[in-house]
Parts: structure tokens; sequence; C-alpha cells
């Protein structure tokens, strides 16, 4: 197959590198410094081993010149699918999948723009990935990778999980795609802005009433949002149980929304929090906590901006 | 008239100085260091004018030795109202007035554990203080004091409002001193917590249209919770303009709230919020942004505690 890759970042190095053993496959980024560095060396992935493997996909800045695809996934960060999907709009014929696995849920809507629902694929995976240096990523932990036709149903889905498969991305094929985009959502949402906008590692929410009691919250509106959207099998008191579970595994751990925060830089917090607000308002479901976290971890993008410049003191 | 004042801090010098130049006064404060200092040398309070003045209360740390009051006015930090009425018991007969005129609502629950609803007064004032030195402030600004028994009539009302106004605090009795409190109350609900959250000066909220959406949430909740309580001419939108009227003159500003949680220390969020959340669970009110922001305050107060002390990471 033919596959693109929009977004040299450390997921879409972790599954350009793999994919390339099987197919055609390019990465393609804004970087020119990282897409040359990939051309020259290659990307090379530590696995969780501590052995370096070595791929040569290709990686351009510019698409212009590259065929129509047969898959192209999205690895940019979420606020800039849509100018990603638009410099590249080439790359999409009348028989191109587009793929989601980004964080968050909603970021299907990005995708209609530019291809009918019979061929957007939404999807979920535990892998992970994090940079080492341009073109060098730490595979941080695995497990399973889900996706699924927004709408419709075709057979090349079957040759793309095959090839995810063969490339080391245990994947299978599900119609229950969105059900586990938004079990993995629960705690990105409940955690993610709530641990930025107090500055605080993950394991300070097991720690504090307060936090503890906020997550919960959160939790319990997200679940309301997802069961009114029809997946009615969501138990908010199992949701929050499970998310306690992953927290304490990883108390030391810090989310990118308060990495982001704490170097000043914009957040993806609408593809998370946001997107529990953006599918709260279609079913009608009140998510008071999301909206006013939203808006803080927002006001705290803008503060280094408007405070920095000094026009506030 | 006999006068004790709990608390000799910012506001209790302030009205503990005034006070003693018609008044047998006294400032009982825990701190033995700034009663010695007040004991040699006096409070001084520099007038908006840039003139200091110079009184010479009492001040006390055991009130064993003191008669009972007329009037016992409480200035300590509101989590500190019942222990301080405790300790000074003894200065509090049966025809002792006890006045409140902090920041916030509710404070009178506390107060009717020591006197019946006809020796309570509350009120609001619209002078302010802050500390210069032990038995040194400035004394910022005035206005209006208004006051009123909580229960019942009192011609000892009249005596009270008489000296205040003699000593410089223009002084109306009302019965409409809940309606003013919670006036009060609206611009400190809506922007000390959130600029305490995001650490910024008064001025952001207006900079910020997402500081400034959540500021409009906060002031909504509030009046409606007002409004149910019997207050019932407040106009939603009327407030949120009066506050943005506040916040333009006072944009370098900071909050107490946005001091304490700076400095590590346990604010006075709970008399602040705190009280607009305790009135809304008796009339049924909800206030979502109004917990949600409580407990991230209660969250920031034990983040150093619980982070600095390395527990998280």
């Amino acid at each position: 197959m033919r596959i693109a890759i929009l977004g040299a970042g450390a997921m879409g190095i972790l599954f350009g590198g793999c994919l390339s053993q099987e197919n055609q496959t390019w990465l393609v980024d804004v970087n020119q410094e990282r897409v040359k560095t990939i051309t020259d060396k290659g990307v090379k992935i530590r696995e969780m081993d501590g052995t370096d493997r070595l791929f040569y996909p290709g990686a351009v800045t510019d698409t212009a010149d590259l065929p129509q695809m047969d898959l192209v996934i999205i690895f940019v960060k979420a606020m800039f699918t849509r100018e990603a999907l638009e410099a590249n709009r080439n790359l999409i014929g009348p028989d191109t999948y587009l793929m989601t696995l980004q964080n968050g849920a909603g970021h299907e809507k990005q995708l209609l723009a530019f291809v009918d629902r019979s061929h957007v694929i939404i999807g979920s995976t535990q892998h992970n990935s994090s940079i080492l240096a341009d073109g060098y990523v730490n595979h941080g932990g695995g497990g399973r990778t889900a996706i699924g036709l927004l709408g419709g149903s075709g057979s090349c889905l079957q040759k793309i999980a095959d090839t995810f498969t063969t490339c080391g991305f245990d994947c299978v094929i599900s119609d229950q795609v969105q059900y586990q985009i938004w079990d993995k959502l629960f705690l990105n949402t409940a955690a993610s802005s709530l641990t930025a906008i107090l500055q605080v590692p993950l394991g300070f929410i097991l720690e504090d009433s307060y936090a503890c009691e906020i997550m919960e919250k959160l939790a319990r509106e997200a679940v309301a949002v997802a069961n009114a959207m029809g997946m009615r099998d969501f138990q908010a008191e199992r949701v929050i149980e499970d998310i306690k579970n992953v927290l304490s595994h990883s108390r030391g751990g810090y989310t990118s929304i308060y990495a982001d925060i704490k170097n000043g830089l914009h957040t993806e917090v609408d593809t998370i929090s946001g997107s529990v607000v953006e599918a709260a308002k279609e079913v009608q479901i009140p998510v008071p906590c999301h909206e006013l976290v939203v808006s803080l971890i927002h006001a705290m993008e803008d503060k280094e901006k408007l405070v920095g410049k000094g026009q506030s003191s």
C-alpha cells in the first residue's frame, strides 16, 4: 500500500517507521530540518527492550510530486489537522482512506471535509511514543490498536488491519471504535486539564481529596455524554475506579497539557476536554465542569501573552 | 462604650484605632509581639492624604481580666472566628452585641453559637486597609458602612452607628444589610478565586475572553443564589457591568486569595466563594462553577504540602 503520514512527531515516526517495512511510506512534516534528518539517516525507534530499530520511509515537506495514497494517517497535533490535510490535498483521491488515531474524540469532523464517511477510519491505539531526537523516538508502550470505518463497510479495512499487525501494531477491526475512543478519553479528560490547571503530577489527584472530587465530577460528566451518544454501557463508578487504577501506576507522570501550560504553549485541550464539551452540546447534556476547565486552560494559555506583555500590571 | 476588636490585622487596627477616640477600646490578638508593639507605640494609621494618625487603644492577648463588652467586633480571618470567640467568651454578656464586617456572607452562623439573633450585627463596609508594619496600617479607601441586626430591633444599634460615624466611619443602619453584603460579595466571588487560580492581576479578566466568560458565569450563579434567598432585585447583567467597572479601575490589583495561593498559605475562599456554595445549598440553586472553583483553590492550598513533600513525584 501507499501510505502517507502527516506529522513526523513521536507517533508519526513510530507508525511511519514500522509501516515502511511492507508499505511505500512517506512521512510528511513542515519542519525541513527534521525531514532532512530522516531523509539522511532514516528513523530510529528505541524499543522497550532497549534495542534500536532503523527504518527508511520517505520524508518530504512538499507532497506535490507524490501520487495519491491508499491511506493517509493524521498524526499532527489536532489543531493542525485541517491545515495539514489542506496542504496535502493532492494525496487524497477517490479511493484514499483517511485515518485518525489522535488522542481525544471528534477528529472525524475535520476529516469529513475531505472524504465521505465510507473513507474515514477512526481508531484508538494503546501504543505510545516520545521523541528522543529528530527522527529518533522511544517506543514507550504497546497494546491493542482498534480501527473502524465511520460509515459503511470496506474490504480495504482488513488489508489495513493486516499490514498494521504484520508491522507490529496488533490491530483489530471493531464496530465499537467510538466506545474505545471514549473509554480512553475518560482518563484524559478527567486528569489532563486538571493536573495542568493545578500544575501537579498525576498522583496528586489520588492524594488530595479536592482534586479527586473534581476528577470524579469530570469523569461523571464525560460518561453521561458518552452514554447519551448511544454508548449506554459505561458505568461512572467503574470508569472512576479504572482512572484511579491508572493514576496509581503513574503517580509521578505528567500530561502533555500540563507540560504545554508549564512551557507557555498552546495545548490540545480542545481535542480532549473540549471534545467532550462539543459532543455534550449535540446530545444536550450539561457539562459545566468541562466548560469551566476548558476555559481555564485557554485563559492560562493566554496568560503569558497578556500578562507577559505587561498589559495587565 | 466598651468595644473589643478580635484580630489586630489591617481592618482591626483601622477600626480599633479610630473607635478608641470616643470608646474604651481593646484590640485582641494572639500575636504577642504585635500586641506589645501596639501597647508600647500605639497604632498608626496612614490616611489617604498621606498624614499619619496615632491612637492608643488597649491591646491584649489574654482577655481574662477585661470586663464584658457592649460590642465585640470580629476582624479575624473568617476561619478563626469561632476559635477567637471561644477564647474570649468572657467578653460576651447578656447585653453584648457581636458584629461582623468580614468579607463574604454567612459569618452570622458562627456568631449565633454565642449570642441570639437580636445581638448579632451584620454589616458591610467600603473601608479598606492594608498592613504596613505591626501596628501601622494604610487606610486605602473609605465610603459607607452599613449595619443591621440579624433579628429584632435594638436602640443600641443607633448608638453604635453614631459612634462609628463620629469616629470616621460614615455608618447607616439598614434593614437591607444582607443585600449590601451580597452586592459586595458578587465582585469578590467572581474575581478573587478566579484570579487566584490563574495567578493574574484583576485586569486580566477584562483582557481575556475566557477569563471574562468564567467571571460572568460565577456572577450569574451568585446572583441566582441571592435572588433565591429573597433579594429579588439583583439583575445579573447589571451586576456584571458593575464588576467590570470596578475591575477597570483596579487592573493592576491583586486579591488576598491570589496572594495567599502565591505564598502557599490557607485562603479565605470558604468565606467568599465558599459562602455562595453554602447559601446555594440552602436555597437549592445549582452552582457548579463555584463548587469547582472552591475545590480548585483548596487543591492549590494542599499542593505545596503534598507536592512539596515529594509524595507525588
